[in-house]
């Protein structure tokens, strides 16, 4: 689009079963768009060792994070086992005003609950394995794991990917080059979509100088 | 997408005002990509010299125009001076059915129409000249025109311009190859919606062996 118009941004979510080449994609995206932005959660869990707080997360005490959902704070969040993990509104309704957009790596539960609070400016994108016998090559590449746990592993993407109904795009995963590029045209023309080129109207009002 | 899956067409409309490099674009698309068609209308005008009946028009009797009016035949249709002009639903249906897209280079009016009678299968792109001295430069450009062609001509494209909030993308064609691309990417990313891609029930079904 032309450079001056002002747009706002879009929440752009991706999920899928690990081993569909999720992480990759996002990866991908993150490093050739300078517009787009990994969304930092919040957690309560000790960071691990290497982590850096406010990159990695955002590590904060229990109560910080109740008190923060007390006051609707939160775009989607969970408690897994003990700790809670969340995504915080306010930087995300800043970046989003300010014409960035926000990539979210999450999954279906967290998906559901961004849809609730932020429907018009949610894009989800579903990423699919191109078949059963591909995952499950995937799961079983990334270590030398029982039978039992990559079993769990394939029940787990099975649940995950019973809720690809639930997203605007499906991506099947191929080839990566491929589904890079069509990763990159859902974004761009979502960019392009009228209702978030918000300097539309006074750019046409400019051009046929209607009141 | 992968290439087995079955998809449901698009009705891809271009609208613009003249001089803001519509026809260039439509042409490109045509000539790039093998998957969508140029809408060819049906019209009760007689055929100009070197016109082809079935490749610029359908050429027929203002009878039959009438008739298949009746029939409620047309996806849209209008009366210029003593001329029929329209699109027959058929070969449209029959198009999209068959996972082929078609491409229509029509005005706000005919938008309209195919709104009401289409709008799940619609994408509607609108191109913008960068500013009305670009456009005011390229209709003077056409031809050596009086000024009261030329600022009748003004007037049309303000006309047009002022139906661009009607259109679900707005592309401002600045530069011919940065539109065309982002072109490409609107086609691309359609093309991808869960909706479109009809093919991915039973694909998913297979994967996840779900009932």
């Amino acid at each position: 689009m032309t450079e001056n118009i002002t747009r706002r941004g879009m929440l752009l979510v991706l999920s899928s079963p690990s081993g569909a080449g999720k992480s990759t994609l996002s990866r991908l995206l993150l490093e050739k768009d300078d517009n787009i932005a990994l969304s930092v959660s919040m957690t309560t869990r000790t960071p691990r060792p290497g982590e850096i707080d406010g990159v990695d997360y955002n590590f904060v005490s229990t109560a910080e994070f109740e008190n923060l959902v007390q006051q609707d704070g939160f775009l989607e969040h969970a408690k897994v086992f003990d700790n809670y993990y969340g995504t915080p509104a306010a930087p995300v309704v800043k970046a989003i005003q300010a014409g960035r957009d926000v990539l979210f790596d999450i999954d279906w539960q967290g998906t559901q609950q961004l849809t609730q609070k932020a429907a018009k400016d949610l894009v989800r994108v579903f990423i699919l394995p191109p078949s059963s016998q591909e995952l499950e090559r995937r799961l079983k590449e990334r270590a030398q794991d029982s039978a039992a746990v990559v079993a769990r592993r394939m029940s787990k993407a099975s649940e995950e990917i019973s809720h690809w109904a639930e997203y605007d795009y499906i991506i099947v995963n191929d080839e990566l080059e491929k589904s890079e590029q069509q990763l990159f045209s859902i974004l761009q023309a979502e960019r392009l979509k009228r209702v978030r080129q918000t300097g539309l109207v006074p750019f046409v009002h400019e051009i046929i100088g209607e009141e």
